[in-house]
């Protein structure tokens, strides 16, 4: 079961854009400095690489205690038993991942527009990834920026809760959750930053101040 | 459960190898022809592009009463209903797919060393897939051909169905059979044929007649 808590800062990793730090250290100075939940986001990996690094990972938010949530493949979620699974408009269906996934596991699906955002909560979302907010480099698929009025727009039809996501950071964090997200989603906000701890913890003060 | 015959002719496909032909009109084609069991390899789609192609092939290879097997992705192969799943080296590790794939679904295993055949028959492979047996351009990834010696080694120290891949065609098959493989997996062998029907069962004929 997902704690709508758990979404107030939550860390989507990207090799490349750890600048060549490992991911699993990384990710603990990204959760000691307040992120809430993390997705592991392998897009080039073989199925293997994948399956050990979310295997590391899963050991090492229990260890943290937050959520593990896989992006796109719920074969590997399910061999790791990962908290969550996250699916974007190109991956498998989400009725298709509700009924493999079993109850336990929580699903979350990117929607950049109104329509996206029901048809998910029609089809039993756990949560919405709702971006790009603003315009990123982060990932190359994010298409054109969704813009805090659209954000808003989604946050006010549906009833699940929202991540803002997609060129975030310490400036515009205060906006997004202002316009209805209960929290945001960062990749290089975070992990592209010298000071990823630090990065995370201002971050956090943000959104612990604007809730 | 896989009966040893479904492995007699094995189709593997790949779209580039297809000459542009549709994937499904190209099945439909080699299993009229005599090709027996049909593997769905796609590296490049996305996750739903991959689940709606095995959508498809899957009422196909009803139709045609041939078994289905998806190529690394577990879930793919779940949320079709696929009888197969076929992992590689660089794929999910055999025991945590044997886990999740329920009694149902049959599981092969690529193998191109003794040792690999027998790690993988000791965590339950239903049928190895070993090869590339002859130089091929058809899979980047085959690395060095394994040859026949070692195909006969490997087919006489395991218990389970053994099919030779890489490089087979009409000219080598009947020496691949001979080997103690139950049959052949072919890919260019029969995709990239003018007449895909014609090119199966001249496979086809040559097998049974060998064996």
């Amino acid at each position: 079961m997902l704690n709508p808590k758990d979404l107030l800062l939550y860390l989507c990793t990207d090799r490349v854009l750890a600048l060549g730090r490992p991911i699993a250290a990384a990710v603990e100075e990204a959760v000691t400095g307040g992120v809430t939940m993390v997705q592991l986001r392998e897009k080039e990996a073989s199925s293997r690489e994948f399956y050990e690094i979310a295997l590391a990972l899963r050991a090492l938010t229990c260890r943290l205690h937050v959520p593990l949530v896989i992006d796109d493949r719920l074969d590997i979620a399910l061999a790791v038993g990962a908290e969550g699974l996250h699916i974007g408009q190109s991956d498998l269906p989400l009725p298709a991942a509700r009924q493999l996934a079993g109850k336990n596991m929580f699903i979350g699906v990117s929607a950049s527009t109104v329509e996206e955002a029901l048809e998910a909560e029609r089809n039993g979302a756990d949560y919405l990834g709702v971006g790009a907010v603003y315009p990123t480099r982060s990932k190359a698929d994010a298409g054109e920026a969704v813009g805090l009025d659209r954000l808003a727009a989604i946050c006010a039809v549906v009833k699940i809760p929202v991540v803002g996501i997609g060129g975030v950071n310490g400036d515009n964090a205060g906006a997004v959750i202002k316009a209805g997200a209960v929290g945001i989603a960062a990749i290089s906000g975070i992990l592209s930053q010298s000071d990823i701890k630090e990065a995370a913890r201002e971050l956090r003060t943000i959104i612990n101040k604007v809730r």
